[in-house]
């Protein structure tokens, strides 16, 4: 091994001695190096970017997206046949039905974020694919390219940078957003718990309200108010949030924050049931386990939304000191904006083989898309299974259309395509706290099937989202995080 | 076992039947419990806090700070003698020697930060002892008390709130802060790295920079200057950074960002001597090595800090795309404007025994203190070696005084102090990268003793600090990050 042969070298200093002429320092002649900078950065708006690809070379897969459809995508598409291009704010995929684990400290935030130069190595490593920062702007499908703006967050130091992307084929990947229902200050005020800025937000909120509450002379209603968590949707999100944060409050609040431990309350908004896809005696089951865990089931709809209160339909103000949203989600301004076919709902409109209808080499996957009404069939839920199942459908056609010759822009009007899509659902986990969960392996809710609940269901969930956390680097520190989570309790470092 | 008891129901489900009566909510009448809230915040400025104790009840010690010094008193001081009180911006002690791994993902912020609630579980746990998200604005000696405000960080629903705190004895571990020079632009331009805010702002900039380069169209030179990392400062932090920002460069960017990796510089700027406090042959070797892992060593002193550039003594302009800033550390605002004695270099002025002369039951230790110039000693150095020391004497002295019923206020004139505090150079360690390291284990630069450099060195660092990581979670996370960057490389996603 080298760095055996170079291995330390001993010495014992007898006396200081300073050897003449070593001045420790590299002192560059005239900063060579750096005569070539200049700090004129570019500012006027000319626009640059990929041109189309020529008939020799490899066609380029344009994927606009990093969640589940998109990096499903990317991962399976193959990188001998396609230059694959990802245009995303963000460079990682997050494993969302882990993320409210995050909020406190049950896992990482690093554990559940994926980043996507690992789960498609191409993108990093070869000369024709990329990963973009980038938000996309327009789609020109007719010239086959995309606009493009790069993500600089309120730096500085560089301007926001357009430029256009020439695509051979498209897929519009860009999920979804939190609904509101038009409803005032839920923008303001309320977290989402999407992504895992959103898990990082709850976090520090939460730990500094549980710290200002227990600052001398802050009055009862102040601490009630500041320590009262208040979760508005009663879907999956919703209920393994309440469930995780009432563990914490069990586990972690009555240990290390003494002097505040009864203030602290969780409550449960929701206009109809919780749970709704879920069978009536597991929903009956989580209702009963959420009760005892002390999590308030409140039935209510939200009316407005104020900085330290909500208001409910019925005129009751609820005072809160962390307000999480999560009631849901409908199609993002951008999918809205787009000159392309709609499924009912807003959503872009694809056929049975997830192609746009009528645009060609554009294809739509995940939340964002939906089937168009010719196809007779119904809008799928907007779920991370259904998005995966997707992109790893709309890879295997991509591949074929690429080995069948047709990757390049127009050229696919002779290729077979195959199968058509068919979602079939494999069952909805959901965890309710206190190392239990339910389970429903039904296909829909009027069929038959196992249901199931109970802490043998939470080491089902467990086992099945360890072996679907992509990376052996992350199932690996997902293992490592539930363990030292088991033995030492919860992080509470508020970084 | 509890839980095994309660293992799941299996239930196979044969029809949808919907029970009757079965609202899964448990719908609060009239939301009883939310009926004592009310929206309204005290907003007068009325002071409150905790009074002075009295003769019965366990004395109060208040340690300002929870830095190396401060959390090390409090860490030592007995819950049983002592009522004790913590007032700090952050509820974490940060472990400064290994911040630098963190910027570039090698370890991550948690395993360097640890909650002040487990150096010293009688804060969250015991009735008396409290910590405080605040900060001191003033100390009044006379009263025997300090002021306080709460730290909200522009979180609108709560306003900052004043309160006082009346001590027994008070421990001022304030720490310092970066030194700038009174040169232009720093503060707005440059990252300090002193806490895991700064690693964090540096990682995101970083990955921000190397995505943004790789966005088609951007000019070479504006390439250049976003790849260009400069560190200013040749200290053990700057050197530190700097190694671990090559091995980065070296081993991950190199496959990850293959596009741009021709791009990226790293250039270390120092007006003096890099590692000044090494030995000669030490320092030579990092120089070296430095060099050989393409680390740019420039001589000069900085004039100018502007967004894109900084402007040298000479007039030389050098562009950057990341300016980390680590030239020292000087007294902060808040020590400079105490009415205390002051030591040389404006420090808090201490005698022998870390006591504020002729100001009762007031200490002073770590970075924040200097001893004053009657005691014929020198000013110790800001390392957090002293800082721990000094603490860890610290307790041993409130505790013994505590023990002669001495601890309340007013109350010690008749103790025996014992033997004043020494201060034993055990010797600097600073890694340079490429699994590299220096350790001069001299008491002081003119003195015999070891020194050793190169990978052995580099197992002596690690070993040296694993054990020191205080909790066995953090080492336990250390040891897990160290290997996974071992494994897998260095975590890339930018949250």
């Amino acid at each position: 091994m080298a760095w055996l042969r170079n291995l330390s070298k001993f010495s014992t200093i007898k006396a200081p001695q300073r050897p003449k002429n070593t001045d420790p320092f590299f002192l560059l002649p005239s900063f060579s190096f750096l005569s070539h900078f200049s700090s004129n950065v570019p500012t006027e708006e000319k626009s640059s970017g990929l041109e189309p690809t020529k008939p020799h070379e490899k066609p380029r897969v344009v994927v606009l997206g990093s969640g589940w459809a998109g990096c499903r995508v990317m991962k399976d598409l193959d990188p001998d046949i396609y230059d694959i291009v990802c245009v995303s704010p963000r460079n990682h995929m997050v494993f969302t039905p882990l993320l409210a684990s995050t909020c406190v400290g049950t896992l990482e935030f690093r554990s559940v974020a994926e980043p996507i130069g690992r789960i498609q190595p191409a993108l990093s490593r070869l000369p024709g694919s990329y990963f973009f920062l980038a938000n996309c702007t327009a789609i020109d499908a007719h010239k086959h390219r995309v606009d493009c703006v790069t993500v600089t967050e309120g730096s500085e130091t560089i301007d926001p940078w357009k430029f256009t992307i020439s695509y051979d084929k498209l897929v519009i990947a860009l999920g979804s957003q939190p609904s509101t229902f038009g409803i005032q200050g839920v923008k303001e005020h309320a977290i989402f718990l999407r992504e895992v800025h959103h898990a990082q937000e709850i976090r520090r909120k939460l730990l500094l309200n549980l710290m200002l509450s227990d600052v001398p002379g802050i009055a009862e209603e102040e601490k009630q108010r500041l320590l009262h968590c208040v979760v508005v949707g009663g879907g999956p999100t919703g209920v393994e949030f309440s469930g995780e944060l009432s563990d914490f409050i069990m586990k972690d609040v009555r240990q290390r924050y003494v002097h505040v431990k009864d203030y602290i309350r969780v409550t449960l908004i929701e206009a109809n049931e919780i749970l709704s896809s879920f069978d009536d005696r597991l929903r009956h089951y989580a209702t009963n386990q959420l009760t005892k865990s002390g999590v308030r089931l409140v039935r209510g709809i939200v009316k407005d939304v104020k900085p330290k209160k909500i208001v409910l339909n019925d005129g009751t103000e609820v005072p809160y000191g962390l307000l999480v949203w999560s009631t849901g989600v409908g199609p993002s301004p951008i999918i809205q904006s787009l000159d392309l076919p709609k499924a009912p709902g807003g959503r872009i409109g694809v056929d049975e083989w997830l192609r746009v209808p009528s645009v060609p080499d554009v294809f739509s996957i995940g939340d964002c898309c939906g089937f168009v009404e010719s196809t007779g069939r119904p809008t799928l839920p907007a779920l991370a299974q259904v998005a995966e199942r997707q992109g790893k459908y709309l890879a295997v056609l991509l591949n074929n259309i690429g080995k069948a010759g047709a990757g390049h822009a127009n050229s696919e009007k002779e290729v077979e395509f195959g199968d058509p899509f068919v979602y079939k659902h494999l069952g909805s986990m959901a965890t309710i706290g206190r190392y239990k969960a339910l389970v429903d392996l039904r296909q829909s809710k009027g069929e038959k099937g196992l249901a199931l609940a109970g802490v043998l269901s939470f080491f089902i969930w467990r086992s099945a989202y360890i072996t679907r956390v992509i990376s052996w680097r992350n199932r690996f520190y997902v293992f490592v995080n539930w363990i030292t989570t088991l033995v030492f309790g919860r992080d509470i470092s508020r970084l």
